[in-house]
């Protein structure tokens, strides 16, 4: 499902004409980011789009990059606070893996939106670079997470942990793709499928004949 | 490494001004469409950063569409190439399944730049719905060789096919996020860690203490 429009799902609120609120604007702004692009999108569309004038969008942010670095500030706040508490689960590395890998799913299921626009970001402004360099951070402790499983021997350690690293976030990341809140199965039932299938793959249990 | 400017790379070969050929021109675009967003892009901001004029791009080409058109055509088509053949290989589902991740990641890498603009395609035009549906004929096909490989009992048969037919495509386009041509390890090396990791998982061959 995608969001419903604020312009259906919300009363006036009294504030301004239609009366959206700065986080209805910048909710809206992100939608249309991940509709047409970041760049195509400029402050005239989305005003337009919204039904309200440029300045009732200046009311509420001072520029379009404002609403990208708050959005993809949630995104990655969010994130950062999984990839720390990965490292402070107990039960060994393989578990902090796989706590990582659920609670990433958690907040793209959550935060769909902003996680989509934090991954179509293509460094073009001081915003952008700033935040594809904590994407790189967030990367970099996946990685350093699979070293660690693999040091400790949780895990096989012939694999590249810096191509495993980047393909479980591919991985994972893919969900902006294809998830859709409300579908067959819940993001709980997804995040276990994932664990699974990084984990121990799809070989079978008992070898086959 | 990103590609090298065809103007640093290429002489000129006499036609037209500086010299691109139909393929150069479509080439740079899709770099362009990738830097800055396909919506984003002008055929007046193509011309200027080609150093060229417009009706020198028009030569070449009718429409920023056909460009779009091109070179998505040259991804899809050799995806559904792997994919056809993938069926066609003996060994069973699981072997199909392993040629058709092996070989998706060699035209990845070979096609970078068109499978990227593939990947990020909004549906804003007619040519950009008719790829989208190509795409979903191919994850469909994935998620086909799934269950014939479940129901050949060649991989555990209790994850949701679906999910794990788009968990593959998924893990595999990551690459386009973060190959680079030249790089630590060869196309070959990364298909073989991603048709391991997907296969088998991070599981320790001996279940660890």
């Amino acid at each position: 499902m995608t969001p419903t429009s604020i312009s259906q799902a919300l009363p006036a609120t009294g504030r301004g004409r239609p009366g959206y609120s700065r986080a209805q604007v910048i909710s809206e702004a992100v939608n249309e980011f991940n509709a047409h692009g970041y760049e195509a999108t400029s402050m005239g569309t989305l005003a337009k789009r919204l039904g309200i004038t440029k300045s009732a969008i200046y009311h509420h942010v001072t520029s379009k990059e404002e609403i990208l670095q708050e959005a993809t500030d949630l995104a990655l706040t969010s994130l950062e606070e999984i990839s720390t508490e990965a490292w402070e689960q107990t039960g060994g590395p393989k578990a902090q893996l796989v706590f990582l890998i659920k609670g990433s799913i958690a907040v793209l299921c959550e935060h769909k939106a902003q996680v989509t626009l934090l991954l179509r970001l293509r460094g073009n402004s001081e915003a952008e670079l700033e935040a594809m360099k904590r994407r790189r951070e967030l990367t970099r402790a996946m990685i350093d997470l699979v070293v660690h499983a693999q040091e400790a021997g949780e895990i096989r350690p012939d694999l590249d942990a810096g191509v495993v690293g980047r393909l479980i976030f591919g991985t994972v990341n893919s969900l902006t793709d294809w998830y859709e809140a409300g579908g067959k199965l819940t993001p709980e039932e997804i995040a276990d499928t994932t664990a699974e299938l990084v984990l121990s793959g799809l070989k079978t249990a008992t070898p086959s004949t």
